[in-house]
C-alpha cells in the first residue's frame, strides 16, 4: 500500500449520518481525516478517549469545548485533549475541515465505504 | 490558554532555515503543524521517532518515503511511520502543507518564535 496517496481516491465514509462525511489517513497511531460537513450541519455534544487536533479549511463552524465557544473559519483550530466534551456546527455554507486524532479511531472502521466520488476540497477541475 | 485558536496569531518558528517555516497547535500528544514552504525548498533526507501524517493545503510538493517518490498538489497526503527516512522538495511556487505528529515534536521546542505576521495561508483580507 503506497504511503503516498491523493484525497480524491480515498474512499468516504459518513460519521454522523450525511451531514458529516469524513475521508482518513491512517497510521500506526495517527488518523487523519478531511471532514466534509454539509451545511448548518449538528455534531452534538460527545466525547471520546482519543485526543483531538483540527484546523478549518473551508467555510466556517461553531465550535465548542468544555463550554468554551467560537466561531472559526479557514485557519481556526482546536485543541481537544482526552475525553474533554465537544459540539460542533457548521455554518450556513458548510465546512470542510482536518481533524487528527491518537490513538487512531478504530471505532470508525465499523463504517461502511462509500463509492469514491469527488471531494468538496480541493474542488477538482472541471466541476462547479 | 484558549484551546480554540486562530492561525493568524499563532507565532511562526523555523524549522530548516526561513526556507521552511511552521506554526504549531499542540496537545499532550499531538502536535499540528501548518507548514510554509519557499519555492523550491529541499528538506534533506531525515527521520524522527515521531509518526507524522500530512496534507498539501497549496502548491505543490515532491515528496520521497522509503524510496518511493510522488509529485503531490492540494490534496496529497503521507504517512511516514516511524522512524522511516523521507525527503521533501516544494515546487516552482513553494508549498502550504499540514504536518501533524505523534508524539508531539518537543525537539521543536529550541527553535525561536518569530514576530506575529500574516500566514500564507489562508489567505488574508486585503493582503496580495
Amino acid at each position: 500500500m503506497s504511503n503516498l496517496v491523493d484525497l480524491e481516491t480515498i474512499q468516504p465514509f459518513d460519521v454522523w449520518g450525511d451531514a458529516v462525511r469524513a475521508r482518513k489517513v491512517e497510521g500506526e497511531r495517527i488518523t487523519l481525516a478531511v471532514v466534509e460537513l454539509a451545511r448548518n450541519a449538528m455534531v452534538p455534544e460527545h466525547r471520546h478517549e482519543a485526543e483531538q487536533v483540527g484546523i478549518v479549511i473551508e467555510g466556517s463552524v461553531t465550535f465548542t469545548i468544555d463550554g468554551e465557544t467560537r466561531d472559526l473559519g479557514p485557519g481556526g483550530t482546536w485543541r481537544i485533549l482526552s475525553n474533554r466534551p465537544h459540539t460542533v456546527q457548521a455554518g450556513p455554507e458548510g465546512a470542510v475541515a482536518i481533524d487528527v486524532f491518537t490513538p487512531i479511531r478504530a471505532d470508525w472502521e465499523r463504517y461502511e465505504l462509500l463509492a469514491p466520488r469527488p471531494p468538496v476540497w480541493p474542488r477538482q477541475a472541471g466541476t462547479p
